[in-house]
């Protein structure tokens, strides 16, 4: 009796030794193969700002790269590009992904960077991923739940080696994509193949963002008060900019139907803008400005130019993520903020950054995680805090209209609606 | 149209605005309160500890101190008390918690402590936390969805005032009732009443723990490749230990039915092993012993001994918790292991600490967090590689049997099932 028990015990562990083993050999390839994607992505992401940064004048040729990019995305009869969206809802719904998406994002993304559409570079990554992944799933002929593993995986390789946060990156696959629902059975896949994309990125010589704080204040009653309030202004922020991305792009569907004419007006918009502003501090990722919020003063209207920006610029057609600009966006009214309620602006900046992001992506784990890497461990009870806040209050509003919120926000309660 | 769309909205918001605000008020009452019982909880504890070290021949009275609180239980009539298990079946399947719990627990783990038990404290700090959570929940007649919410912001106060690590504590409660389901709902509250309990006990002088690491070789393939050997044993490791504990468990149960002979029986076990070993490194929290892993070198049995004196003392009735006792496993085994294959012992311990812990509550984000909390950020690689191999491998096994796994370890599947 008792050796028949342990042969079936024996047996039960070893068939769970061998997924694990399949599982690690798969997130090996995964990490080495996405992590190059990526990190290709990434130097030619830098070039592309470089590029513009040494001729300023490439802006005016904005209208034609979107011309570039409705033309690419037509050419491989991906019009109906549903983005990010598409990422979140295969694994959700068992959605299928063409591998076709990673190099049209992968492009279409450095060509609306080179020109200076003012867009992140995360969503880019999770597409391109999302859809290797896919295609590793299927070459590989793996069933249809092992190929959201996959798809998992390789989101948190592309995101890791992009932004050279492996931590965030391997725990944001499996929180975003059913708020309120941890896709654990995925967390081995993903943290080897944040790791390894990691690895290899700095090996090319990536370099992961991160910014130093000032200053940070002990964790006391009149501190705290004042990020609160930070944060409940930021939860208003994420759901305006989440209201404004998805107005913005259901006005432009509907008053331009052609993707060519609408492209070309986004682009003369945003380069319109950029002169009325006189800058190109927002377009692109617009990391140097985020970098400027932690050393200095922002105007006080920073956040809401680069919420227009980006919402025309991807209301028009031009591709990349929304991430960074959220980024921006938080640091630029954290320190606006900071400066006005006389608490640490660097400390704002961040606090901020932590909010706006877990208000449009209602991750609030990734959302802390993402702190640290940036910033370091030793604000976190200010980053706990206002992450817990702008969940809260964000309501539930998201940037991927894909995701879905399993749980109620405000009661123990099972609600699985998508976001708006 | 717009003017009513404008004024649902409003009350919409109203509505959850003021939901928001009811519970940052019952989160800060619940901080003040429970984070001054976890203080007290913390104090004794220590004092308990001192007196002990003071005088070793209180070992002696180990088995007349399980009397006592064998006779305690009965007194109040809570013979049959499920322990942490009644806290997390609460919050999944609406249990009552007895008002009662908390003075009990409180009392019988002191008691424990200063007579020379092996066992931890925060399960205890879970006990009272969650047991005065019910407690203010039915005081001001919240419904059962709400109580539940306050059960988890009671856990979250307590422990962190007794463990001193606000982050993993906040978000414990939320990851460790039902594993793959993160309770957002309590986001808030459980930050709220973490971060005040954690000042409270700080301003009364408690001291979190913190460890140092003495060196953190750089994230690279071979340290990569060792951690992960030692999170496999590690995995290996809590199987054992929760195997052990049960086990001791239904033993006692069955061969003492008698609730005074079964804990006099284990308290002359635990007192003839601590003659045998001859120190008492092994006996209370063992926190010392902690420190000295992370500082020199510790016998290979270490980790085993711990294992039989804790499931000895927790089967014979004496109270506590098990995490300690689990990081006391996870520190020693690691130490010895660093030793062994040549990387550092520190980083080995804490690595093992976080693995072992992560194996025995299956909640891999608490164990991350509690990780920084402990060791600081930088080892961060390291201990999210073996935190989620630990996850894995150690399958379906818990310290608390009435914790539900949701979503299948191995692959994308909704199992919901109880632990081992």
């Amino acid at each position: 009796m008792i050796y028949r028990l342990f042969i079936k015990y024996l047996r039960k562990y070893y068939l769970r030794l061998k997924t694990s083993l399949k599982w690690i050999l798969f997130s090996v390839l995964s990490g080495i193969l996405i992590g190059l994607a990526g990190t290709a992505f990434y130097f030619c992401m830098n070039y592309a700002s470089d590029l513009r940064g040494a001729f300023p004048w490439l802006i005016f040729l904005l209208p034609a790269g979107g011309l570039a990019i409705v033309g690419l995305y037509h050419l491989f009869q991906n019009q109906k590009d549903p983005g990010t969206n598409l990422v979140l809802s295969a694994v959700h719904s068992g959605d299928h992904i063409p591998i076709r998406m990673a190099p049209l994002i992968f492009a279409s993304t450095v060509l609306t960077h080179l020109f200076g559409g003012s867009a992140g570079r995360e969503g880019a990554a999770l597409q391109i991923g999302g859809s290797l992944g896919n295609g590793i799933g299927r070459l590989f002929h793996f069933n249809e739940k092992e190929q959201k593993v996959l798809i998992m995986c390789g989101m948190s390789a592309a995101f890791s080696a992009v932004f050279g946060t492996p931590l965030a990156a391997a725990v944001f696959s499996m929180e975003v994509i059913s708020v309120g629902i941890m896709h654990y059975s995925a967390i081995l896949p993903c943290v080897i193949s944040s790791l390894i994309a990691h690895q290899i990125a700095s090996c090319f010589g990536a370099v992961g963002e991160h910014f130093i704080i000032q200053s940070i204040p002990d964790f006391a009653l009149i501190p705290a008060l004042k990020i609160s309030l930070l944060a409940v202004l930021c939860a208003v922020i994420s759901i305006l900019f989440c209201v404004m991305l998805h107005g913005f792009s259901d006005l432009f569907r509907k008053l331009f139907q052609n993707g060519y004419v609408r492209i070309l007006t986004g682009g003369f918009i945003v380069l319109a803008l950029t002169l009325l502003i006189g800058s190109q501090d927002y377009n692109g990722t617009g990391i140097p400005f985020i970098e400027q919020c932690f050393s200095g003063t922002v105007p006080p209207y920073a956040f809401l130019l680069k919420m227009i920006l980006t919402a025309v610029t991807l209301a028009a057609g031009y591709k990349g993520g929304e991430i960074v600009p959220s980024f921006f966006v938080g640091a630029a009214f954290g320190c606006f903020f900071g400066n006005v309620i006389g608490l640490s602006p660097s400390l704002c900046a961040a606090a901020g950054m932590g909010a706006v992001f877990c208000g449009v992506t209602n991750s609030p784990i990734t959302s802390l995680l993402i702190c640290f890497e940036l910033f370091g461990f030793e604000g976190m009870p200010y980053y706990l805090l206002s992450i817990a806040l702008s969940y809260v209050l964000s309501g539930y509003y998201g940037l991927y209209q894909s995701q879905k919120i399993i749980y109620s926000k405000y009661k123990n309660q099972y609600i699985n609606r998508k976001t708006r």
